[in-house]
């Protein structure tokens, strides 16, 4: 017996950050946080049961997986197996499609597609909602990566209800800019810069507080379609995630010299008019919210300074697609 | 009749830092800081009280200067002449002594500088203690550049007890690299940016709780010349001052790209051995705090990326000097 599944989630940039879990089982976040999701990079995923197998297999990009990460694939598909009552073991092909070489997160369009396969491959069919939940317990931002456009992940009161929810599908002139900074730093993962935030730093309360705050004025922004209090809210997010970062012990900050100069050139390019405004996560890339019919101009500055293939312009992207 | 006065004094270091006012008209802070006093930079300031004189004259680096920068020298000397009753203007003349061309903050050693000659010349023949007061009233920062090696400027009750006190006379193998980056920006004066943080950044209080632990932690690090610990807590003191900052609205920062490029080479170094630590106040140079007798090799890899006149190598400065 062969059951299959294929789907393809959309990656997401957070513009209210999530950094940080009350619960680290079910990951349940410290707040509600709303990002949006981006069409320029994504993960086609199917997942075969089959009855045949004796184990599970993953390839992703058309390359075995060790065994390591080959667990935390099976440990996620566990979870549709268990609900469904499946016995079967499956293969699991996933490709990211990335518009560069250098390495943008992979997680929340990884967890969301594998998600919406094995929803579809275990016969499980759960809605939106269930789902969200389900690539949650992959990854904290592959909740959101269910929808398209502007997505609001809710903290929630339990692992019950802490789920996304579409918001507005940012069909308004929204884009992003996103600059590849090329570190030779390795640094610190998500998990565990958010662990040792969470655990050190005397900032944290007061993030997570501003972070609740923030979301009330990102979504009356978004109503509103007021780009500039968006963009504001935005910028003011991130910086005071990674101010949260600097308290924590010892220090963590993911900054580079160049992401320091592409904040530099937004704030110039807002002083000639063009609205845009900078946001970072764990790692040095920049990625910068703008009206997408301006994206171009945008692009054409950072070129004095930075190479083509380290430019990604995108649009908006959609929720999930069944393929 | 002519009465006569000459000072000088030297820069300072926050290593915890002075940053917030709880009274503007005072210059009162909200925490107590410690630094350290460096011997590279220093102002020596000569006041003369002249009963034929009809206004005030400032001359800075031997240029006659403006009525707006006199009028707050003036206000400065009125302290003193009120306090020792006398009714005569005065003739200042003002010199920094820099190493390199580019800018580094004056208003510590010139406040203190100030304060010490006009000391003199009043006749009031203050001591240290109240030369500490009478110089904070200046600027917040000269409060400790009236003694040497590492000096605690104590937070106190009120403007009678907010003073300096002498910690340690830092001879024992303490050492700084300043590299001077150079900014195209024009950053926010320290005093509008304390301003904005203490107003704007939910941050605030959590910071200058914890700078009040950490000047009992880097104090018992003094006591037991515990070098690693003295220089751990300074790196986490500025990083959270910075991290405070970027909780402002809007936001502050002032980093340059090349304020990352010395942060990560600081700790590179370290991995490689060599003890050293970086601090960074309102502007984008960097403070290595560092064994003397390790400077030369901070400032030989600092070298393969910085130009000579960039890197100031100094040792811990004195106390005022009566000339």
């Amino acid at each position: 017996m062969i059951n299959r599944g294929k789907a393809r989630a959309y990656g997401n940039i957070a513009l209210i950050k999530y950094w940080g879990k009350r619960d680290e089982k079910y990951i349940l976040p410290m707040n509600s946080s709303l990002s949006l999701t981006i069409e320029c990079f994504y993960t086609e995923t199917e997942v075969i049961f089959d009855d045949s197998l004796s184990e599970d297999y993953f390839y992703l990009n058309d390359v075995f997986q060790d065994k390591a990460t080959t667990n935390k694939v099976s440990s996620f598909l566990d979870l549709f197996r268990q609900f469904a009552d499946i016995n079967m073991k499956a293969i699991v092909n996933s490709k990211n499609f990335v518009p560069t070489a250098a390495g943008l997160a992979s997680s929340a369009s990884g967890y969301a597609a594998l998600a919406a396969a094995a929803n579809i491959a275990s016969g499980l069919n759960l809605g939106p909602k269930e789902l969200s939940m389900y690539a949650r317990q992959g990854s904290g931002s592959a909740t959101r990566s269910i929808y398209g456009g502007f997505v609001e992940w809710q903290r929630g009161t339990s692992e019950k209800d802490s789920y996304a929810i579409p918001i507005d599908d940012a069909k308004w002139d929204i884009g992003m800019v996103i600059v590849i900074v090329n570190s030779k730093e390795k640094s610190i993962s998500s998990r565990e810069g958010m662990k040792r935030t969470v655990k050190t730093s005397p900032f944290y309360k007061v993030w997570a507080q501003c972070a609740e705050d923030d979301i009330k004025v990102i979504k009356s922004a978004i109503k509103d379609r007021d780009f500039e209090k968006l963009g504001f809210i935005t910028e003011r997010n991130g910086l005071m995630m990674h101010g949260t970062m600097l308290g924590a012990v010892p220090p963590l900050s993911y900054w580079e010299p160049d992401s320091i100069l592409v904040m530099q050139i937004v704030r110039q390019l807002r002083n000639e008019g063009i609205l845009c405004y900078f946001t970072m996560d764990a790692g040095p890339n920049v990625k910068i919210l703008c009206r997408l019919s301006e994206s171009y101009k945008i692009k054409e500055r950072l070129r004095q300074v930075f190479a083509e293939d380290q430019i990604i312009v995108t649009g908006p992207g959609p929720g999930i697609v069944v393929l």
